[in-house]
């Protein structure tokens, strides 16, 4: 049943399969007066791009979006924004000979047995094609969430199998193929992913994704605390296992005197909380990291089944990524960033014309 | 604004604050026909109540539940549930000196600069006391998810501290007072335990909760699927800092060709994904962690600020305790029941009438 | 599956049947800093509560509702509101005889064939006895629009049977057992309900409820339209067949130049259209009517059959109330105000920071 | 904020203004399986073309719809549904002269007070044009309860202006221009809509629509009952000031003894209650009736103001329909459609694996 939908106040839903006519959604939601187009949209669409580098898949996909409602004379009218972007390359023909197969680790096997029928082409709509929307809808949150909070959401890849970032240098991000912000492991990350296409495997990575100048006072406890809610939004995405918030699974070995953040006049001085108490934003950074699978589109061959219950060998031919962290970085991003919004239009319902006053917000001047 | 549910088939809203008259909630969905009693809910509500072993809060609270609507001749009606637990100690005025002081790691802080306005008694809503109510509701969850479909959903500590378990015998989770699936380690628990009771500290955990026996086909991509809402789920209980599907963070060392469970006309012969492929269950055990911070209620002495944003040095006295994992472990059982009743439910919804079949379950005798 | 909550941002459920322990319920969303306790909610319990005229049921129900959390030192935190009130007047062993029949026009039959198993105790959860958590989660919306946006509701009783009134005046709603606007039709009334009581017999009724200085732009169309959100709230209200905004059914039969409220500098001229424009409201008042039918609960016999569909002749004894209409002016109330709350909330979450500016208001000074 | 979907198993989600690039929507929630092409949209997007007679809007739209997802060959595959209508005729200078006018009677007032900003073209958002995706998806909706439970669904014009249906006739609906049951007031309405036209006026109307198979137990009380959530999806059509179920506004005069619909073991006597009680179906048919206002776009000249708060005389030029009553006929079908297949849907998800049986449908072989 209906499952394609996203958000409460500002509602993202969507449509579309890998080798469909199109890929598309509603933006429902969004304040008016934001000036937005689709040069806006599709500078994350194009970091999202296949073929953008040797390390991604080869595959061609213009990915180009339009916007078919909901602005006028340049800018949100408050009404919804309809998405659109056309399959062009749709060589369904690649396709035909795993119909009956349920590729080990893909969505094949639970989408045959949930519906009975599928569309088998490119995973049809568990491909992760359709986060190209997820990015287009993102990308107007986040110009919401910069023009008129501030907000600055960013996402960067840190860690790629065995190679860590331990350096964390977000200006140098943007500036290489793996978003990796470490550049002294740039030349270990493409010894690493030459070797891995030899073998034809493929590797599981680790994105971090951060949101600076966050209003205090987001989320709805306790079942719509922020947290809850962006581990709904960024495990929603294809390959996720995992999702921390702040120190995540290192917490269960720190002591709570270690933890704790304290709070002085000038501010905390610590963040392990990574910006979320209680399901409530603090005004910290919102940091979050996401563990990814590696892909099971590989070509080491694999034991498997049909639809009959046969066994069968199989390898994924066609082209696909080596390590789909690289292409995640914008799509965590729009995650958070629809998360985020949707947080602040909730939240801000609330306190318009409430005669109670918080205090001062430390390390503010007021 | 409005945060206080969970589902949307079977929905859980509630209320109650720590030091409050009552926790309350309805339960909304559950089919007809089912055989519940207060004594059914009460088992975990026990295994939740504090003062069961020396490892956890000596606070005393009877958490005796009683429902108000929705049974009628024992079994469910498919009416609304009401569900009403007094709260009896309720020794307000311990909690009158931190009135306007923010206890670092505590949601005192964002609780006051959302709502401008707080009950600092206990916490007041942001007290772990509310998870008491997602115990008894969840406890008809997994009654049902017994019952008509087999079922079982079972939680334990896997790790406090440092201190891992590294073997996995369900059968002595609930002979121990922590809930510890390795009794190899009971001694070790011990007396880290005794030593952090000395120090006046608090220590991090990790649990895991498996469901057995679920059907194929729960969850509703793309943004409703299983993993996502159960990763909500978990992160929406206090203090949890991080969720993993299966292997979670170890993927990101995994390469594709070891992590894909291989499929055969028996059954799937490993289950790194954790029972949840393409966000849809794949019959395999749902096997989720989720990551417990250390709570911040600890005598070790702290600087924070009060509400004039001046600092303060704290020390929380109280009844505490000093590893809240071990408590979560009904929570989290009460939480994967919910959100996997509410999938059972929206993907009934859809198959009825269908005139589509999908094929045999590797393994299973038709 | 899951229909016992209301509204989004606001958010009201609830629970309880007719003969149970007690009904109750929970509001979320409401905006911290009200000023609320048990009397202000009383008051519109206490316009409900039966037995308060000849003309109603002479049952005697306290309706004594409980707040039992989400205040603090008088005033709302934000956090969920559980509400109480304890049924104590449970003569169950009345019921009995009819507990294998279903009563014509009653919720019986209906609540037999989708459930399988039904209270039968007094209508068990279809009772109008459930309204009463409605009227006091709506005191509460009633509440703050009142003090934070001097929004007035007000029902009355516009016409009972063949009865209409031709006076509107609102002062003497309040002063008469009918809730009536047209003190010249009292007595005619009196004599109406006279008759009808010694015929065994009951009679429809027509409600109006106007809402004053609801501020413009409330309504999210195209599908939560005001005028549609309204709609559903009135019409979830028992024996409710049909509502109406502004001219309603008369519509049928204005021509366009006749129906168009003209704008004129100093304001609307007229008021067609009851206060909604596209789904939105306009800032005049909002005037909804309905339909409620007369209730089947009468001493007339009538025939039946019962769950092994078998004929039988039914009467219903006990106490009930010949026109519902009269108790249902604080249930109307309670519902627009809800939604109105509902709405307020989901609209002031949009334009907190847009940078665009409405035009004047026709008539207001600015 | 987001007000743009309907449904909740089965979820509609629209954007599009009348003279924007294109109308879309997401259909999710439908059940794999179901045959569906862009020929079985296309019979009610026809219907309700403008232009099909000399009763309607000379306008010309071709409204062909394409659909971009969810089906594979031939069948639904359980996937969201991409809808795309474009607009061919977007003639915008027509009206550019009304950019900063209110036309009374019209959203132009209040979506400018809303949100700051407005497409002025045609209405923008606010215009009927919307209904086109209604129409689509509804016809989805149609075609599945028809094939799946052999529901019927059908809408007539039951009065125009005082022109009121005295028969039902239902073989003549489709057979005439005016969607009307009575063919002997053929005449009558022309000759009135010819008088009208010369006039430069607009009436009202009254549709009423029928469901006929509708099996027995949809609907969800207390708030999301049946016809609460059909008179929220009627209610939020264009035009609509009221909604009826069943006997409507009538009941008001009627007495108990005379609304109650006697069973007897053959099935319902009458039908007075609409096929609804407490909120669920009967199985019997549905009936709901509509009153749609006359539209505001009349050449008569009136009075109204700009967005400077100054007086101005209006005509509305251009090519707009005396009745939109006629046109809504397929809307209110499929409004209705969407809401029955909600409801079926989320009923079917109760009652799988539940060991209640409800007893015989009285006049029904078993």
């Amino acid at each position: 049943m209906a499952g394609n939908s996203i958000g409460q106040l500002f509602k993202v839903s969507t449509f579309g399969e890998s080798h469909g006519i199109a890929l598309g959604g509603v933006v429902d939601g969004c304040p008016p007066g934001l000036e937005i187009c689709e040069a806006d949209l599709q500078i994350d669409l194009d970091r999202r791009k296949p073929g953008q580098s040797r390390y991604t898949t080869q595959r061609r996909e213009e990915d180009a979006v339009q916007i078919l409602s909901g602005i006028f004379e340049g800018k949100t009218t408050g009404t919804s924004i309809g998405l659109l972007i056309e399959n062009g390359d749709q060589r369904s023909k690649d396709y035909s000979k795993i119909a009956d197969v349920y590729r080990p680790g893909h969505g094949d096997y639970t989408y045959w047995h949930k519906y009975g029928i599928r569309d088998y082409r490119g995973g049809g709509r568990s491909s992760a094609r359709e986060t190209a929307i997820r990015v287009a809808a993102g990308a107007i949150a986040k110009k919401y969430l910069k023009q008129f909070h501030g907000v600055e959401i960013n996402a960067c890849l840190s860690q790629l199998g065995p190679i860590k970032a331990e350096q964390f240098d977000w200006s140098v991000v943007e500036q290489n193929p793996f978003f990796f912000p470490d550049s002294t492991k740039l030349d270990a990350l493409d010894e690493y992913m030459r070797a891995l296409k030899k073998e034809g495997d493929s590797i599981g990575a680790k994105v971090t994704v951060v949101a600076k100048n966050v209003p205090v006072g987001l989320g709805e406890p306790v079942f719509d605390r922020l947290d809850a809610e962006i581990a709904h939004s960024l495990m929603s995405i294809n390959a996720v296992k995992g999702v921390e918030i702040g120190d995540g699974f290192e917490v269960i070995e720190q002591k709570g005197s270690e933890h704790r953040d304290t709070i002085t006049p000038e501010g905390f001085t610590s963040n392990h909380a990574g910006g979320v108490l209680a399901g409530i934003s603090t005004g910290q950074d919102i940091v979050a990291s996401i563990a990814l699978k590696p892909t099971s589109s590989i070509t080491v061959p694999g034991k498997s089944i049909n639809t009959q219950n046969e066994a069968v060998e199989m390898i994924t031919k066609g082209r696909h990524d080596p390590c789909v962290g690289i292409r995640a970085i914008p799509i965590a991003e729009a995650m958070l960033a629809i998360t985020l919004m949707d947080h602040l239009l909730r939240h801000q319902g609330q306190n318009k014309h409430v005669n109670v006053q918080p205090g001062p917000i430390p390390g503010q001047a007021e």
